[in-house]
């Protein structure tokens, strides 16, 4: 079952009403004075603060009861952390989160509030994967995986939905969605749902520069890492490759891909605090930095960012802020 | 024309259509694991980040054309301001908005940028009515009043009308509705929409520990001053009694009053940036701030607040959120 079809994500969206918040599409106003007419898609506005709670609600809700009783285990950042830990405590079952030492602490307290155990390991020289298919073996718990999984995909694609239906209703026909892309989850997910609704649309899958590895992977023709060695302050955005699942979903939609800088990613904080009201996390703003670096060659067509994430330390939204 | 009906507010609600942002509400996420259920009405995501863009734009709506075109003046802090602006932009009019010297910088930038002339003035020494008035008779300008006018209280209230059809599309009934209030006419104008659904809704006018005018006009059964002598973060809530219209709308409402301390607003100031990802003013996270102080005592109830605005220095934003 490693594809992931609108069937699907019309399917996850049923599981999702009444879990999952129907988050407000949003206009950058007139005021902000763009060539193009920017839409975003408030995911940052979701439980847990990230689009993350979709895909591990819907992973669990496609469980069998009795598997599902038993609990699950993820290996995240962050985000995936917290939603999984959401979604587990929803149905009730026990969750483990393997989780590096260095992740925020915002995140880390948070996914813990959420009732779920802690595993600490070193980035640098422990695999996550191993250490949860160790802890998955033990417990006899599920794995929960942040992307490279047929129904945490098509739970991601929900966003998409209900952007298509809001665009829809509204008689817009958007021109590119630029994604926040780590694993390509949520890129996989919102290209499958948008295309169904609007077969033209570009759909962008945006990464930090230095983590280009979906960019990378569409230019090689199979999934590769990025070069490493780079650092960036989007830290859901620091997967080393590709999965192959949303690999082969992504390569078949044509997604195209753009890089955004640590400067741009850090302007795009501001101007969601400035003019938006909002509190974006680095890797939550990756979509709308792109969006605004197009905006100039785009007047008076329609772009669409998913904004993915809210999670944020406030010494860094204050840096990017200027406070 | 001082009397304020539903259907004002309706009308105004039809001329709004297209020009303001219809906010979504949103819900406090179960994870904060609150007594009450909590619904926000999001108008720090208005356009020019407050509710204040309604009521100048139905009172610009309202006037002759050969009237508005001469232009308009109005004073205020800021968020008026920025309404004022606004609304004349978007008529095409030209606009002077009188603001005191201390009013904060971003509030008088944004005012300017939107293509208002800003006059200032001493707080502490000068009356804004009276260079408002001067200003008024010397160019021929239309005074937008910030909240004693009818025509500015019924676009208010289309806020509170928005929230209304939400409840109502849910079957929810709401127990009480915190509205921030400084001359009262939000809270008039929300008051109006919510009572015409709803009509055993508590409404509650919260206002700044020290600035409790209207809570005192209340028992003094006509507009008083507050006692002056204190300070509040609440920038946008500091005027010194109610109007003449806004308390006998309000009073005839029966409304009721609560005040908020500034460690009361900057813990929702907080509260919006870790648990709902919004930014918000202090005077905009004082109806929040109220609410969260109720919910102990409103078990399984449904409390709704205004988030009335968002436009906050960075520095006092950096405070709240502990950046």
């Amino acid at each position: 079952m490693n594809s992931v079809t609108i069937a699907d994500i019309r399917a996850a969206a049923v599981r999702l009403a009444g879990q999952a918040v129907e988050t407000p599409v949003l206009a950058v106003p007139p005021e902000a004075g763009l060539a193009a007419r920017i839409l975003l898609k408030a995911e940052n506005l979701q439980r847990i603060g990230a689009f993350k709670f979709r895909g591990a609600y819907n992973a669990l809700a496609c469980l069998a009861p009795d598997v599902r009783a038993r609990g699950v285990v993820a290996w995240s950042s962050g985000n995936h952390a917290q939603g999984v830990a959401a979604a587990a405590r929803a149905f009730g079952v026990p969750a483990a989160i393997v989780m590096p030492h260095d992740a925020p602490a915002p995140k880390r307290a948070r996914t813990q509030a959420l009732g779920a155990e802690v595993v600490g390991y070193d980035r640098a020289r422990e695999s996550r994967e191993e250490i949860a298919a160790a802890i998955a073996a033990d417990r006899g718990l599920t794995p929960v995986p942040p992307y490279d999984h047929a129904d945490v995909i098509a739970g991601q694609g929900t966003a998409g939905l209900e952007l298509a239906a809001h665009l829809a209703a509204r008689g817009e026909t958007p021109h590119s969605v630029y994604v926040p892309c780590s694993g390509g989850g949520l890129t996989a997910g919102v290209g499958i749902a948008l295309r169904a609704s609007f077969p033209g649309v570009r759909i962008v899958a945006v990464e930090p520069a230095g983590f280009d590895d979906t960019a990378r992977s569409l230019a090689f023709g199979r999934p590769v890492a990025h070069a490493g060695g780079a650092s960036t302050l989007c830290d859901a955005l620091m997967v080393p490759r590709p999965g192959e699942i949303t690999f082969a979903l992504n390569r078949a939609l044509g997604i195209e891909a753009a890089t955004v800088t640590d400067a741009q990613v850090l302007d795009a904080m501001r101007f969601a605090f400035d003019t938006l009201r909002l509190v974006l996390e680095p890797g939550g703003a990756a979509g709308l930095a792109a969006a605004l670096a197009a905006a100039p060659a785009h007047k008076g067509e329609t772009l669409c960012a998913i904004l993915s994430g809210g999670n944020v330390d406030p010494a860094l939204f204050a840096r990017a802020t200027g406070g």
